[in-house]
């Protein structure tokens, strides 16, 4: 149902500074309709919200003949829901923005449903609100339509959202994590390990002095510049989000039927998240992303494409990392800065929970 | 993350029987994989989900030039998760193509969200994905990507599952809540109050001897003939779901700007039903249905329109049950079995939680 845009009841506003959410809010009446126009309805506004259906209704783009649609989906339970360097709210935007961009398309609509614990401050509901808003307009991709649950005290953790996107990817290009060949470049788009890094200092029993900030951000515009200056001769784009680096590369060895080679040296760390790694006994390549993409490339055109990347503001620390060669075990494989190597293996999943 | 399709680790399967979800099952690494290998991708299996990336592509089908694209969201937080009549899985495939369906859109595509509590059963979870995955195959709209999300015990209530679709309006329909205008028949699919009273008989503190059964289905089939026969002259649908049919008429007051007076004995509710809501003080105005629209159409056509809805397996028991009428006030009235009338306002939110 897009509730986004019920009409405005006619009792008095929210108390959004000390007032609290109450299940009343997700029973869809009053209540329900006076919490979105309150809080959603302002943060979110554009005009295919504000048709008020139970759907929103959006003309194909120019160009989408030809073109492919791409859908994806993400539930988000990050905890704590505020850290340095974004929210779940603008998080959110940019996880589905960037699985949407990472096809080559172009994103063109989100959707967000919110599951909302009872007792939970419409301040913070309200800030959420407003950085998923923000995020929306400063990446041109608007959230059309959206859904609001409330349950139980108890029952859910503050508030878990679940972002869906849909883009169009255009005619002639085909990304996909099957298409990597042995002698490809794998590049890097930036440093890693700073979002897990700056959840973990954020949550109270891991604090320590970090000035580590979430790199999460929306990749599109670095992707179109991408797509821009290596065509078809791009493979695929990846994301490397929970399992990091390291399950991301695993994944694209399986997927593709290869092996990949890469230079611990060539992999962008910053030493304060590196410092962090160490004290937490963490491994860089296990820790999540959120702005940061691995590009497959046709060897051939990786300084082309390495030099378009740097030439973005999200690209500017890209690298290429290493190769695709052929391996039948599919084993991806690091070469360590003292001349030795070792398998990078995925997780088998010691990572700690609820990093997005 | 379209994680559904993961390479299949290469461990032993899950003891799916008695074993439970872990927090592993949602890092994005090898238990994530397995867990989507083993539950998940056999359930809802498809092509575009077999493709393995971070989003699923799909060519846009014939005939969408010139028309336009819906997309919808909801979260689905039912409480129990299995309850007479389908479950947490079968509505939200129901729910979000209804959701689709009311703007006579063809339902596309759909993806789903899971976001799971330590220590959930895994066969519950394996049930849940499996009647998801016939729904949406009786359907004929796949799920197409999905993301999977563990919190720590106590952090959620057994599943969550937010669900978004995509579809598509044929060129020259357009259906929306504000184009009810004087002298429209109001029409209603079938009888009300069927899923909620099922809900809350299935819940532990108000069982009581009935035979109630949710009405939980996909409307797109019953769209589609509604469409064929009544065509531009259909002015608008909506499914009363949360708040039920007196909150979807008062939604379509508003924004249409006009009155409807309903007639009480045109109303079809089962008597089973009824006496279920007597008993618990509920109004079955305001109980939620899941299978079950609204429409309003040109007074000229409604009958070949009415004959259209009991002329299709889930429109038997349709009924022109109001009409809209000039009202500044946009009053939504009801004529009662006794002759008298009064005014049918939303509930403020006293509406049972976790309805859907």
């Amino acid at each position: 149902m897009n509730d986004q845009t019920l009409p405005r009841p006619r009792h008095r506003r929210l108390d959004v500074r000390t007032g609290r959410v109450e299940l009343t809010h997700g029973a869809g009446g009053r209540a329900m309709a006076q919490l979105i126009a309150d809080i959603f309805a302002p943060a979110l506004a554009n005009p295919y919200l504000a048709q008020g259906n139970d759907q929103a209704a959006m003309p194909l783009p120019a160009g989408a003949a030809g073109g492919r649609l791409v859908m994806t989906t993400d539930g988000y339970v990050v905890s704590p829901l505020f850290f340095p360097g974004g929210d779940i709210g603008s998080l959110a935007v940019h996880g589905t923005i960037n699985d949407i961009a990472m096809s080559g398309a172009v994103p063109l609509w989100l959707s967000a449903s919110f599951i909302i614990e009872e007792g939970f401050p419409l301040a913070d509901l309200q800030r959420i609100a407003a950085s998923m808003g923000a995020a929306a307009r400063d990446a041109g991709v608007p959230v059309v339509t959206g859904d609001t649950k409330v349950v139980e005290r108890g029952k859910a953790d503050g508030v878990f959202v679940a972002t869906a996107g849909v883009g169009l990817v255009p005619a002639g290009l085909e990304l996909s994590g099957d298409r990597a060949r042995p002698g490809d470049a794998v590049l890097l788009s930036g440093s890693i390990g700073d979002h897990g890094v700056a959840i973990m200092s954020s949550r109270e029993n891991l604090e320590f002095e970090t000035a580590i900030v979430s790199d999460s951000a929306a990749l599109h515009g670095l992707v179109a510049a991408m797509v821009a200056a290596a065509g078809p001769s791009l493979r695929l784009m990846r994301d490397p989000t929970r399992g990091g680096l390291a399950a991301t590369l695993n994944e694209v060895a399986h997927q593709s039927g290869v092996g990949i080679v890469i230079e611990e040296e060539a992999i962008p760390v910053k030493p304060e998240v590196a410092a962090a790694c160490e004290l937490l006994g963490l491994e860089p390549l296990n820790v999540a992303n959120e702005g940061k993409l691995v590009a497959v490339v046709a060897a051939e055109v990786a300084d082309t494409l390495l030099a378009a990347m740097r030439a973005h503001p999200l690209g500017r620390d890209a690298a290429c990392v290493g190769t695709v060669v052929d391996d039948p075990h599919r084993f991806v494989q690091m070469t360590t800065a003292f001349g030795g190597g070792r398998i990078v293996d995925w997780l088998a999943g010691e990572q700690l929970p609820r990093i997005c």
